[in-house]
């Protein structure tokens, strides 16, 4: 059974690897794999993003915990969702939205029972003391309702869309990734028979879409549409968030 | 059968990789996980207070390969050691010192024998050719003692603790993790029964502990027995490190 | 089965776990290692040099999965190589350009058939969708030809290897490691019986070979033949990349 990781811990301390100490304590046969440990610390938005972009290459069964939680040891909610034939561990501060949108059947469960969560819980690493061993329970075959309550109020959390004018796409960027490309919150399917599209980003102004890097000279900006199938803005063998005056939820536009 | 790594030979190069090979070459069946890479290069101290942190959340039978050895090369011995259900193959540097002063029956072997080794050793790189393969063959289930020779002279080690005086406790600062808290040698059970102390960290003082991060203030700085049962020196979503003039093995005071 | 990942993707980014994820949704047994993700960005002679030097630490039959890839979504090949009872996925850049040198007997495809890629291949992640399901389904036992075409013709690519003249050898430096230490194409076998040698290495002239770095002062340049059994140039307890004029690919001599 596969659990996912994807949290703001970093790999230089040793938070992931106590994780997996934990969930492989109680299911010795879990393939843990890291989708991220480098989202901006409680960079939410980011998370939600990563994580929506990253399901549909894991298997169903596949259960995703997520520790991006700036609100440790307060009184927000543990989540377990179960959406889509995929499972979810993680804090109920917004970082399931995309979840909630994209899916009409999910069940959702909080307040995890000790049983099912290692005996002494800390305030300060709940990501060891109750997500870690929720998650291997999960991987172990037990049912969420087990493990927690059904819950129906739950933070829903809300998603900014670009917004689609007469003449123009307002977008953002979400973040940039580790070649400094822009990646934003503007799909594909947006763009779907747009002809002789320019996209404003920072100062500069690009004509319409290349469909490969390889197709850009190089030093020069871009516009494609990237692996996640969405806008990105990049130089080709260079780096958008190096060269052009770009940052993280900037506006980026679209002008027919 | 569980694998732990803990060194410091970060994560851009493939000597990490590289051991992994070997011990699946051997092990097929192993389970390796990355505790930490990121150890400062040749910080014993650290690695040493990170492991003994590390290990409650393994099962028993788990093989901890650390490999911080600034005297690989030299005549420094190999060791493995049996200790509290935990084994350990590490160089007799020091860096086990928390595992000997903590255990009253470990079994302690070191020079390990060639052909438990790869074919060709170096002088360099004995996390590859000795480290490795030994932590293979014990998780293959070969008894330290069929692997290595048993020994009595080794490196107990000195552990700084905090001195307890009259007035106050003077403890340090063993790291900062990647959120940028002072990790500190002072562990809550020091603090038991101790109210109205005031923590002196650089140049701030701190009146108290909190409990969870978001008890304090955006931008203050606290004091919270973090995740290790240690005392922590944060600030609330900012950075210890960067923002109390502050370093690895600095003085922290706890006056009553 | 093993399947080896060696990209320049980082980790910061998702796209290694969505790679695993792929993986592991078409042969959930395999053991995904990382050899590095760290190629600095498409610096496809040092993933050659590191491949190399990571395959005989990996038994037979393992797959090595190698994006480094600046023509992503032009017109270049994707190659499945079968040499010396290892397997490679790979971009047709030269990046294997090692293996062919040093292999008699290896058997080439390229064009990956569809039903053995994702069903939708985008133009800007080969990784993801045709590198990972070819790797994958090698590691579920097919045999390359049923996945792919076979092929004569594909970039074998030169290797700058030092030059040996009567009173020197020219090298260069590959890269750098963590630590700082200059790793040279200049082999142990071509310094065996040289006494007496001097190495010119930036604006330092280091007199002889040590066997162990504790052999040097603190402080002081060194050579030796490192893990790599190459030629490398270290600081002891500091960093020739900081503390030598030295960057990658700068002449290393070797006078007699």
């Amino acid at each position: 059974m596969i659990i996912t990781l994807l949290t703001d811990f970093g790999l230089s301390d040793p938070y992931v690897g106590i994780m997996k100490g934990v969930m492989l304590s109680i299911c010795p046969e879990a393939c843990v794999v890291d989708i991220s440990h480098s989202i901006s610390p409680q960079y939410i938005d980011m998370a939600s993003f990563i994580l929506i972009k990253a399901i549909p290459y894991f298997p169903k069964g596949t259960i995703h915990c997520v520790v991006v939680d700036p609100g440790v040891g307060s009184d927000r909610k543990t989540l377990i969702v179960q959406a889509d034939g995929h499972f979810f561990v993680a804090p109920d501060n917004g970082v399931l939205k995309r979840i909630f949108h994209g899916s009409s059947n999910s069940r959702v469960f909080h307040a995890v029972r000790p049983e099912y969560c290692l005996k002494k819980v800390s305030q300060t690493f709940h990501g060891r003391d109750i997500f870690a061993p929720a998650a291997a329970h999960l991987a172990n075959g037990v049912d969420p309702e087990q493990i927690a309550v059904p819950c129906n109020q739950y933070i829903r959390g809300d998603i900014r869309e670009p917004v689609l004018q007469k003449e123009q796409i307002i977008g953002e960027v979400i973040y940039f990734d580790r070649f400094g490309n822009a990646i934003t919150n503007i799909s594909e399917c947006m763009l779907k028979n747009r002809n002789n599209i320019q996209i404003v980003a920072g100062d500069q102004i690009i004509n319409g879409l290349v469909s490969a890097y390889s197709q850009a000279k190089t030093g020069e900006p871009l516009a494609i549409i990237g692996s996640f199938e969405n806008l990105e803005i990049a130089v080709r063998e260079g780096s958008a968030r190096a060269e052009i005056p770009l940052k993280e939820r900037d506006k980026i536009k679209i002008l027919f």
